[in-house]
């Protein structure tokens, strides 16, 4: 099993490299009788699009998305819905030399091992480009969301030490680091420059927050909200750390200081939210706040120890077309699998209560 | 589904309440011709079991595990394995007041959403009692990944602000709070006796180190190592943060800071392991290593406002049988889940190679 | 994996061996807020039971239920159900001689094969005494789908070449080869008391018929209903073949004769069901009619050729405490399969429609 | 979930309406290594073409096979293998009448109970045409199989009442039918011409025989070798019975005849094989043989009384491009599901043993 699969009810499955011919989604299990047009897709596909910014490669992809299935007269018909997208300026050319040689934070070594091969064009399989089949596929479950009245919205809250101070939602869709706060995009732009020019990179950390979600939604034990999240998220390429609502800092405080006090105005609500909206993995009807830390874009050109495959020690330097730092490209990416794995635990959900049960089948 | 069920090929099912008559878990896939005793199994539980100092709930429970089947004259068999651990010291009395209000920090009103209805006894399937039938299962993968080589250690790194300067596992295995720092230790303990005084608790983080794992393992995508190691702890009661390797701080680190060079010594080896022994979602060879961050017991005696199910606004106070921190208890339940992740990574790694699998066909 | 799991949002995971302490089912994902009594469940497991009739293995247990998890004050919380029945009559002396052989028609030889060993006490794990788990988990099903208005009903409507003239429930359930046809019993009984005389037994055809089903139950393309029904059925130790409907005899047919013409009569109906109810992998509206044929029971006292372990031509007699067929005590076991899978259909097809999702979100 | 994926390791997801731009499958968990051409897909995808034969219908398609992911320089990288055929002779004007009318025989009804609405052009996803996916992931797995010297062939057996009296396999590949008989080929195909004329269609039987399986393959209880083959073939579209070996006669056979007896010379092998290859549901290394019943072609041109979606009751007569009978063209597709089955018995049954996970991993 190469894992390319994603989900319970709400299944998505992927497939394609770097430098193939093209990259797809399978998504199965889209209730029917949502409407759905490419353009649903299409946004979100050009918010993660290569060579849309100074800070992102320069290959030039148009990403279009192809509906090949699943959708007809504009409404989805519960069948899969197959999703296209075709590569177009691959330079495999770039990577013949890396053929032989595994890149210090790449996945070459573990491919080789594992596979005993690998398709070294671009990282194959690996490759950062595998995931616009994950943004055509989110793009399906925030439509369905959306009917439900459900958003999610990640943004770039820290750039190397840099970290945003408010959350100006108009503001992240306006910088092309996508942070909330023109005064940190600022100062993250010049401090990306200068490590661009040093042929180095940077990490960062992206914050998602998840709105209009019911309380309930999460299934006990092994399949609770946090650790469905928490798999898609780490799923994402460079991710070292997930947390939710207080997270790491939850473990320096105390019972009375973490505890979000329950209170009654026609709705159970909750007087604050260390717990990031899921309580026990179980939603509590707050917002679900959550914050994923990227690792520095593993190429740079800086020159780096390494090893071949015939085991010879050797210096590389990846030049080539890098982002200097993968979040903010990554944003579309954090709110697709999360839109994805909110989908599946509302369909999962759906089937919680005898009560429900009966209202559909009588 | 109520989520019950972990891993593809190693797979794990549990059920039981924590004021029901036994709790028990079923364990789906483990190869034939491992030899398996019941002390085996009981070493993992007592070490997870209540009542063994004064920072655990003092509620009296020996653990006892039953193999009911899947063994046969000391070895499994291939077919599930069955095991059993009975409750004996409910008081079901403790939590009748508990049956109307929902208990900040828990499950109570996440389970009264998406059923309808809830077992209010010690939080039914919510508590943490839950977890022996994890320790359970942990402690087959654990025999099966020692016959490979494989060794998965935990170890609480954090109290609250009191944070271990040195790993001595030998001073772990000592005291109570498994804290690999003696000094640390000593001032950890000062410190809850003062919050459990106060009707208070705290939180703290947890450490996993796995060795001797081979390169190669994960599968790609969506089911990275990283992922289901994610998904594996946050899927424990408390975790609010998981991080691999450098995690949260490579975030701030530029590529030529964190990227681990290979260099080739008869084998190929990492000069560093930021990476936490896990690149491109594939483990790299290296020990793998990731903490958790767990929030402070929700259950305290100090006067909490909530609500109760009739919609009243109300104060409570959570007295019974608590710890003052969870993390100690939970070292047994980290390694539990890393061990069946990683027996569950291997089992699915055997059919990556054609090669592999005409050495078993032919 | 060891297969021991069935169903996707209803899902069953079994254990046990036929000289172990006990056998058990867990079912997890079944709705909250269903009655549910020990009962429920022990009334199906009596009509398995062994030691019933002269037709069946005098192996005297009584096979009492006991429910360890999943219900709370008579009703489902949603959580697994788990299900445990003790052996208490288990003679694993009688199976100390087949240790080292293969006993002709049973799974003795592909055990070994698979796993290198294998409990010989009983078959183990491939001993019908399994079935007992799948009764237990199928009376759940039952339950829920009796609150939808679905029934499952199963006889014996073939032994050995006597075939049931007429469908008479009543008498079914009166006689212990669960014939509809007293006629067609009494002869049965005697052919099968003559086997018995000679050491032999007899095969059979079981019809198990569902009323109450909506249409629009079952998934397309490969988790069709009748796909879903056939794997559950063949999962039955002894079945050999499983038709629906017309069956083996519609492919002597031609489309007129076999296809059923819809009419409308206030409601959309058929004027006949050579389709059993399914069409197109997908229920229509009628009755769910299906036949599993049975081989004759492998345990025979008639002298057999065979090979031991260690690889010697030998000569075995099966004697023991066997059935001389396996049909009317496997009746419970068709429709516990039955109503598993028609229960897991049920859930799946509640997130058919965006219609109904919006119905239950808001 | 709409069911379109199959097997566990070696999973295939599929995609595409009769009537879209194209069809297509993904094939994840192929292990890496394995020599993949194009040509190796193409050839089994010619075998199930339309427009082949006076006895198939006149749609011209080429049903070209596109790799586009998963095979790297010839072989395949262990990653997702997506295979896609493009639509090119769609006539969907066709089916405009068909959109307002359930066709008896056919899923249209019960998609629209299930989804409340459907793809009417050619039947949608629920099209004969969904097959030609199955076959080009069938054709992967045959390749897999071949390997480990693993062959899949199948035929019509019989064609409404005319059954052929001899297997020769060069003949079945010769006739457009199919049957392993010339002179039950020359029958059939005079009483398929005399229904065409009548606007009539047959039924038919298809027998498969698997060579060079290995004794131990399946997992016990619930997954089955048999329960996973026949949940194969069931979800071929027109197969209403599934048989293994003896099959239905085996029902009216003793224990004595029935029995396959074991004996050795240098291997265990059996002297008989009424169980077809398959004993207690696990592979015993003889021969896996089993037979699919599959019902006349639904679409007519005989009129037929049936119901429109308002309600009222009308006659129809589908014209159009239709096979007089279903088996030839299914031949492939029962090739391809009984060869993706065995594939992911083959890469389970690699974890049965830990002498065998000690081979792969010291």
């Amino acid at each position: 099993m190469s894992g390319s699969g994603f989900g319970k009810l709400f299944r998505v499955t992927t497939w394609g490299e770097s430098h193939g011919p093209a990259l797809g989604a399978v998504i199965d299990g889209c209730p029917a009788g949502l409407a759905l047009a490419p353009e649903d897709i299409q946004r979100d596909l050009d918010r993660r699009r290569p060579g849309a910014s100074e800070f992102a490669t320069s290959r030039a992809e148009n990403d279009q998305a192809h509906i090949l299935s699943g959708v007809f007269q504009g409404v989805t018909t519960g069948t899969p819905i197959a999703v296209m997208i075709n590569n177009t300026d691959q330079r495999s050319g770039d990577y013949a030399r890396f053929a032989d040689i595994f890149r210090p934070g790449h996945a070459d070594f573990g491919y080789e091992a594992k596979y005993g091969l690998r398709d070294y064009r671009g990282g194959g399989r690996s490759s950062g480009r595998e995931t616009c089949a994950r943004v055509a596929a989110g793009a399906v479950a925030r439509k369905m969301l959306s009917a439900l009245g459900v958003e999610v919205t990640a943004y770039t809250i820290s750039v190397g030490h840099i970290r945003a101070e408010k959350i100006d939602l108009a503001e992240a869709r306006r910088n092309p680091l996508v942070m909330p706060d023109r005064d940190a995009y600022e100062r993250a732009s010049e401090f990306l420059r200068t490590l661009a020019e040093q042929g180095d990179s940077s990490g960062g950390v992206a914050e998602c927050v998840i709105t209009g979600v019911q309380a309930g939604l999460g299934e006990p034990v092994f399949e609770k909200l946090d650790a469905m999240l928490g798999a898609a998220v780490f799923s994402i390429g460079g991710v070292k750390g997930v947390e939710f609502g207080g997270g790491f800092s939850a473990a320096a405080l105390t019972g009375a200081e973490n505890n979000d006090a329950f209170f009654f105005d026609g709705k159970v609500r909750k007087a604050a939210n260390h717990a990031g909206g899921i309580t026990g993995g179980i939603s509590d009807g707050a917002d679900i706040v959550f914050r994923a830390a990227f690792k520095p874009t593993p190429s740079i050109a800086k020159p780096q120890r390494t090893v071949d495959t015939a085991g010879n020690n050797v210096e590389i330097s990846v030049t080539g077309r890098h982002d200097p730092i993968i979040v903010p490209r990554a944003i579309a990416v954090v709110e697709a699998m999360a839109a994805i794995t909110i989908a599946d635990a509302v369909l999962q959900n759906s089937t919680a209560k005898m009560s429900d049960l009966l209202k559909l089948y009588s």
